[in-house]
């Protein structure tokens, strides 16, 4: 990883795993917005559904007043990249020795092998013991039906997955995994 | 188009460009649930952006006391279909003549280049005088381009779109149209 030699001067300190002031879903956001400036992905986060249950009228328009959460059905972060459908879950995890399968749904499981099995690029990014790592679907979904476990052992993770060192910009940048994935002729 | 001679007896009338009753975005919703039902497309109505205000915690878990709508930055509906990225926006107009353009965000029309740009199929799916048009994302921008009008003629959607027969399963059968343009050799 190219850590930059000349970071910009009113850019925060350096960031690094120790960083705990910004979360994995602030950085992932910092990078795609960066792959969006530099024209090399659309990928986004998609807005937290929720169930509006009471709306009113102000003069800055419509304001919601009542409403609630929805259990997302797919993953939270979706995509173009060279042409290819991306779909990613991001999840952080403070345990040390294992990821728990809880943080993920029933549904979003479903929705990750039907991603797989439409031609699509799906994968985890799982944030443990301040390190970042890429969990191919594949990977994931092989593990579920080996183990059938309530949690992926970390040392899975590290042998399965791959390591998204922290970066400048982008930030964590997890589109080099891909092109070494998926795009092999070019990466 | 095809109507199938045996509709199930307790589904509502056959649906026609007259069924009001049935908003454009719950048709889409019906049909992209077929879709995803026969495993053929996966392709969702993305969660309309919020920024919330205040929140709240119930028995329930947590409640939205306060939040208020966004514009959004990307179309309405995206997803996966053959291993290609779907993109599109889906818009009714009350007039008869044109479509008027303010219906659609100026980053909207940015992000629709884009799509395009990065190898994704994008479009509008327009409803107008109770007809249903597929308008290729190219044609689109096209138009723009060269008109620089605040709206769309009426005649151009005619000439350029595609036009979206009701049907029964899938109600608008949108792909069967994606088929003849994007994958020729196999429609």
């Amino acid at each position: 990883m190219n850590y930059p030699n000349n970071i910009e001067k009113n850019y925060k300190k350096p960031l690094s795993y120790k960083n705990r002031g910004m979360d994995l879903e602030e950085e992932l956001n910092l990078t795609n917005d960066y792959y969006i400036e530099i024209n090399k992905a659309l990928i986004y986060k998609k807005p937290t559904p929720i169930g509006v249950a009471k709306v009113s009228y102000s003069k800055k328009g419509k304001v919601i007043d009542r409403a609630f959460f929805k259990e997302p059905s797919t993953l939270d972060y979706n995509g173009l990249y060279r042409g290819k459908y991306i779909e990613f879950e991001a999840k952080v995890t403070e345990h040390k020795t294992s990821f728990p399968l809880a943080n993920i749904h029933e549904h979003q499981i479903y929705h990750l092998k039907k991603v797989i099995e439409h031609q699509g690029i799906a994968f985890l990014i799982i944030k443990i013991n301040g390190l970042v790592y890429l969990l191919l679907g594949e990977d994931f979904i092989d593990y579920l039906e080996k183990k059938d476990r309530k949690s992926i052992e970390y040392e899975y993770i590290k042998e399965k997955g791959y390591l998204i060192p922290y970066g400048f910009r982008p930030l964590l940048d997890y589109l080099k995994i891909v092109d070494i994935i998926y795009f092999k002729e070019d990466a």
